[in-house]
């Protein structure tokens, strides 16, 4: 599978590398990828999914953290380029989103491959919960064309 | 002193309070406050002071490291919020540049407000070095009305 | 003032330079010097104040956020090396402590000194409160022989 | 498989969760994870393996980038607490480590479980490159029992 075959939506995110994020080996230092992919998922949910992570933690007291996580480094990335992040959903389960996220470079080549598992939260009582309705059927816009949510994957339902 | 009464641009960036940002109290945990600081410097010397970090660090190998900060954390910030920066030059030295740098709310209410000395410095040498012409020249037109070049400030000339 | 001429104790902490507290000069990014100072804060606290963060925020529902910080960046810090953190009391307030924090290099070089202003917080009320009595009795213990309660000093009494 | 089935040895290390490692839902933020992680990493290099990150980056210009990594999270880790890290070789290819990573809350249960692979990089060639033989040597002290460099696992040789 590629993250390009597919009906559904790609959620897209400009991100630029900063001095920050950065070791003395001049390129990013991996955590910070990690940084980026929770940024990506915030401002999807919010300009997306119709929650804000304020919304979801503050008022509503749930979360979506990450389960489960698979990832390939497939190229660094230097100080001052600009990275384009992909979103897309691999599969949508009752408690649980699968993700894809890829980062290209500015010639379009990947730097990181992942696929994350969020699974929803119940902040108070720390256990799992469905996804709520409306969160769920705007996920499901950015489902990909061979995406299988019947389909055996790891991580929670 | 405001930042506000001055006759010299200001540069402005917009940032979002992102998840990673907040602690357990659910505000601005206050090291990240300095990692915006540092991306808005990033930004204004990229697309004010003709020179990117990159070409600055690999290219140039020379530095604007920050050798002297005083900071006042006014108000907190939340999750979800996008605060605004704003940067002004208060003293061009011959190898340093003071900056005053403030985060605003909102609701256009200070959150924090700081100054900080940049120095340039040669990497390769590991020594101060005068600021480059272009950069200094660049970088005046953001002094406010009311700095001093030669006020007596604390700090490296 | 040095840190040294004191009748107070001293809290010291070791603290190795990490490859991601480094930025591409391979010298540590200064906002990473932060987050080392909060954990020479929260082990001060737990180990001598009698209180961890974790009480504190989560049972007690105070924290102790920074309000004001004066920093000098002396000499950077490398890649590989062990920091010496030293922290002393300059003033002790009714609801804040000032506090004086070193980073000495291996050679006992001055790397930075920082002067940190932090604030008893109740975070429910979002507003001051005075220091428990107990916390002020202990933080007293580190306080520098030429601390001076009564001094005028910037920042909240 | 599990960790704890082998003949090698485990590398081990203690690490205190910090108020700056956690989100607004009091517990560790997953990116921080991966800076521990890499910690971890960099003190068995140089306790272990013979070769701290300093000299691995600046003297001999190569270095140990996380090449893929596939991640569990298990149950959360709360402010306060401290984890135990245990890491054992599962694969030693001839430019790669293959490492498993496990931290253990304060009752020994599972918060994180995780499979990196460290590829030798020559930092000036950006390419691939043996391991030194000596490094290779000392990382097979930690080899699990039931490791077997010949199975067919993901990432480089």
């Amino acid at each position: 599978m590629t993250i390009d075959a597919h009906d559904g939506e790609v959620f897209r995110r400009h991100i630029p590398v900063r001095f920050g994020d950065c070791d003395p080996a001049g390129i990013v230092f991996y955590p910070r990828y990690f940084e980026m992919f929770n940024g990506v998922v915030e401002d999807w949910c919010a300009q997306e999914l119709g929650i804000s992570f304020r919304d979801m933690h503050l008022r509503q007291h749930w979360g979506l953290p990450t389960v489960h996580l698979e990832t390939d480094f497939i190229a660094p990335s230097e100080l001052g380029e600009v990275l384009q992040a992909c979103l897309q959903v691999r599969k949508l389960g009752r408690c649980s989103l699968h993700v894809a996220m890829r980062l290209l470079g500015p010639d379009g080549g990947e730097r990181v491959r992942a696929k994350l598992v969020l699974a929803a939260m119940d902040l108070r009582e720390r256990r799992a919960m469905p996804l709520p309705t409306e969160v769920a059927r705007q996920a499901a816009r950015f489902r990909a064309a061979d995406a299988n949510d019947n389909k055996d994957e790891k991580g929670p339902a």
